[in-house]
């Protein structure tokens, strides 16, 4: 399990790094044109986001011929473009595995939506919680998971259950026909070369800010070791 | 903002990609050891990891003379390593801003605690949650944020309060003497050079999850150029 990103590498087009800058160009792009602006240069892109004007220009190089010299780039196809990219310039309905506390945050984070990920089938274990509603979805048992994914077509999966389901639920999402899964369950899943899991591990989230903690407040190993 | 990981980078003593490896050597030494085993080859890490033995030998060589040739690491001090490594062989206390759902469940998050994370001030900006309790913990108004933070030591603060909230929110957790900000809020943060933020962006999460779905379904670019 590789935390916050592919658990396989090189799966897309796109290298990780990249594909990285890409959401970040989407975001400053978006906000921008949110705001009433219609280009952008690649000195402000490399400013806001702290890269080389080179960097940017290289990678939006690879997107298509967006920028002109002098103009820079226009807001509007290059958010096209970066969408078209990261796969986002459609709809993506989503099934949801686990309906406990962080399940039911998940439903009702608005950004989701925003993005064009939509909730449309949501799943528990636990026979009290089917039947019951979340945001106008009704909570089905996880016995009707392969039927119902796959007569709906979705690909992406975000799996918020206790570890010791992670992987029985992570194989039927598998033979459902799922090629995404969001994996929330600090578990490594075993899954075949053609699905995507990107984990979020929240302990290894803030085990990166310890480690900085702790790194500031000893001296520089060199210093130590000629002490 | 960079999502999942370090806002700046080379802020710790390890690089990005080690620390995550440690993170993932010390899941699996602690499964190890939970499951009754006592010690574990650098070929049993590799294959349970994708990495090979000489990246594992390698990596673990800089925490310290842990392995034996033909015996491998003994899993308890290997453990105790990558902990002190990592920061986590103490106990944290944490703050959180944002007592919405995802605050919420957050603060019920059962991992946090076992890794020896612990929230210990809540606070929200809403008067209606202020002075209600969340496992046992009583939501502060956030005017009290500084003084409160500065009191207790705390060094670590998890940011889940709404866009236009976070960087006012950042800024003050930045004077309470706050070095460690685990950002929800998909907002890039201005802090000084020794605080370090790692932005956890859902968003961008199901971007990387797109980009591999749209590229699997297409030809390789070489065979589409030919054709």
């Amino acid at each position: 399990m590789v935390s916050g990103r592919y658990q396989r590498g090189g799966m897309g087009r796109l290298p990780h790094a990249v594909l990285e800058r890409f959401s970040l160009y989407l975001r400053e792009a978006e906000g921008r044109l949110a705001r009433g602006e219609s280009t952008v240069s690649s000195q402000e892109l490399a400013r806001a986001l702290g890269l080389t004007p080179a960097q940017v220009r290289k990678d939006l190089g690879a997107v298509g011929p967006l920028g002109a010299r002098g103009v820079g780039y226009r807001l509007q196809p290059l958010v096209a473009a970066l969408r078209h990219a990261l796969g986002t310039d459609r709809r993506w309905p989503m099934a949801l595995v686990g309906v406990g506390q962080l399940g039911r945050a998940l439903v009702r984070h608005r950004g989701f939506r925003e993005q064009g990920f939509c909730f449309e089938a949501i799943f528990d274990r636990d026979p009290r919680l089917v039947g019951r509603r979340i945001e106008g979805l009704r909570i089905e048992g996880v016995d009707r998971l392969v039927e119902r994914i796959r007569a709906a077509g979705i690909r992406i999966a975000v799996l918020a259950v206790p570890p010791e389901q992670a992987q029985p639920v992570a194989s039927d999402l598998v033979r459902a026909g799922i090629k995404g899964i969001l994996n929330f369950t600090a578990t490594a899943l075993a899954v075949p070369d053609d699905v995507a899991v990107v984990s979020v591990d929240l302990g290894f989230f803030l085990e990166q800010l310890t480690h900085h903690i702790v790194s500031m407040a000893q001296p520089p190993r060199r210093e130590r070791d000629s002490a």
